[in-house]
This record gives C-alpha cells, structure tokens and sequence, in this order.
C-alpha cells in the first residue's frame, strides 16, 4: 500500500516523510497546480500545468501540439511536484526559521489516452479537481477541440509527501533572545469573482463559484 | 539582453512568452517558492525549495547534507519554476476555460559556494526574499549552522516568462449561451500570525511581520 521507493525516500528529516496514498492523495486532491520534471536529450525540464487525480493515476491535458504532452505520450518518466504553503515559520534564529507545507512528489511514466470516450472522462477529472461543479454548467468540448487537445495519464509507481506543521523550533538557548518568533499562516484565497463584462443581461454568478469564494 | 534560447521559447501561445530580464526578474523577485528539475542517473527528479534572486544568479539553500544540493554542487544542470497563480478563468467554455498567471523558468548550472562570507551573503539573499527585513531582527547563522549548510548558486543562461493576465476568451457564437462566465481571482494571502507560545513575556509583532498582513 506504500508508495515508498529508493528515490521517493525522504532522507532530510525523514518524521516528516509519509508514504501512505491516504495522505499522498489527500495533498493532491487539495490541490490542483503541479509542476511536471522530465527531460529531453538527457536534460531538465519543467512546466507547471493543471492536474486531476483519479486512482493511481494522474490526468494532465493541454494542446496537441504541447511539446511536453507529446514528450510524455511517448512513455517517457516524470517526477510531478504538488507544493501547498501553509505558513512561514519566522524562529528567533534563521537557521531554524521555516516554512509549514504539505509537498508531494510522485514518479511515474506518461501513456497518452486517445480513445473520445476517455479522454472526455479525463478531461472531465481535471476539470473537476480544478473548479468542482463546473463540468455541469459550462459547454464540454466538441469533436473539434478533443481532436485539439491531447490528454496524458500517469501511472503512479511510488511518491511520498513530505508535511511540517506547528510552531517554530529554536534551541534552548535562544528562548532568551528578545527576537518576536511565530508562525504567518498563509492561504490561497478565492476573492470576489469578476463577471465578464461582455454579457448583455444580468447574469448571477453560480454556487458552483460563490462556494468556493473565501474572501 | 534576452534569455531567449532554443529550450527556453514559448511554442504554445508564444503571445504569452516574454524574455526579457525585467520581466523574468520581476516575477522571481515577487516569489519565493521555486520548483527544481534536475536529472540524476538519467531519471527526472523535483524538490520545491525557497530562492532568491540577485543579479543573473539564483540562491539555493539548505541542509549540507541534502541530496539535491550536492548534485547540484557538482555543476549540474537545473530547470527552476516559479508560478504564480493570478486567477482561474472560467469561460463558457470548457475548452477555453483557462488560469490567470505570471510564470517563469529558468535554466542553469549550479556551483557551489563554500566562501563563508558569500555563503552568508547568500543566505541573507534568500531570507530578505523571503522575509524582507528579518535578516536584521533574527539571530544570524553561527560558525556551526553555517557548516552545516550549504548554499549553491546557479547562474541563470536563459529562460522565458509566460503571462496570462485578462478574462475569457470565447467563440463568437458561444457569447449566446446561458452560461455564467468570468474570473475568479486568486491570491496568496498572509493571515493574522502566531506569536509563539514559548515566550514568558508580551512581545510585539514587529514591522516587518505586520505590514505583510493581508488579512
């Protein structure tokens, strides 16, 4: 049930390693931005791109032509980061100062989906992780922008996520310093959504957005 | 002037792309999360790790021991986002419902600084990034904390920024649909900190933790 491996364990403090898919999925379902590392003629790339996760397996999309996606169509391996901020962790020392987080990393190799029926499905999981509801309101694709738009999924193999939490952990004889130490939690917030302006009647923006609106 | 290069140029979109150095540079300085690609054994790896940027070149800091830094150390080749998410956009279409944001990559190799007076230059970099002005209120790495870190440089050769800012596009004749549209800002927000428990005494939050307060 693990999904430690070699690579996927974590050696710099390892308590705050964890290898379960309870917690692994947890993180990537909270989220929805990842970054995809992969290389071509034996170099390093990176892209950030939309995500959705659906048993083992990860879902990415993007346009047919993506060099990436075709890259990664080919079978080819990557390591897919999801990285949550949670806090900055300001101890009286540098040193230990920090940042409170909930990370993943999992491995895994690319295999393009091309039947309509379960790229739609994919596409639909993206989406779904990426704005919950909205699949069922907005037009879906047709024909025309499937055959526009390639859909990777990506077995997962192994991965592990790595959390901290908490106060700031200075030594013992620090707490004597007069320096201000603590935590500034930090989150991603949904402000008031922008109404496109080119609707010539009143439109109501929809649960589906307001739920998801937190300031 | 450019970091525009065979590997770094925006194929998808390339209205989006922008090579400048005040561009690419604007956005590095306004983060301070970053995603690492790099290859070790011919397989791709990731850690999101804290940076900062001065000049053409990128601090990268943490534990002597960390496995990435000292393949890094040995002048190993890095891909390094960094992604900010300015909004998620949700057009009348799925296909052409998208996400605001300001994103960068950036490539090069990393060298090592063992100099302890560049090292605490180089971390001084990376925390006034991070936290501007705790440099100067916070307890500084002693002779011990300094051995036991180690600080890479990676000099930046080329990269692109990719920018998307404004609302839905959709087709023409999809203007016509019931379908609410618009965009739903997003922003990382620093919340009301936590002073720690630790102390004996009332302490104020200084300054320099209180104007980056958001909410």
């Amino acid at each position: 049930m693990s999904l430690k491996s070699e690579r996927s364990e974590i050696h710099r403090l390892p308590a705050r390693g964890h290898y379960d898919r309870e917690t692994i999925y947890g993180i990537l379902d909270a989220n929805f931005l990842c970054h995809v590392s992969f290389l071509m003629d034996r170099k390093p790339f990176i892209i950030p791109t939309a995500y959705g996760r659906d048993g083992d397996d990860i879902y990415l999309h993007g346009s047919a032509k993506s060099q990436m996606l075709n890259h990664l169509a080919s079978g080819a391996e990557a390591a897919i980061a999801v990285t949550q901020i949670d806090g900055v962790v300001l101890a009286r020392s540098l040193f230990h100062s920090s940042m409170n987080y909930h990370s993943v990393v999992v491995y895994g190799k690319g295999h393009e989906i091309t039947d309509p029926d379960a790229k739609m499905e994919g596409l639909r999981i993206i989406s779904e992780r990426i704005w919950p509801g909205r699949w069922d309101e907005a037009r879906i694709p047709d024909e025309g922008e499937l055959s526009a738009t390639k859909v990777i999924r990506i077995h997962i193999t192994d991965g592990a996520a790595k959390i901290r939490t908490g106060p700031a952990k200075d030594n013992a004889e620090d707490y004597a310093l007069d320096i201000w130490a603590g935590v500034v939690p930090v989150e991603m917030r949904y402000l008031i959504p922008v109404t496109d302006d080119k609707f010539d009647r009143e439109m109501k923006i929809p649960p589906t957005v307001m739920r998801r609106i937190t300031h």
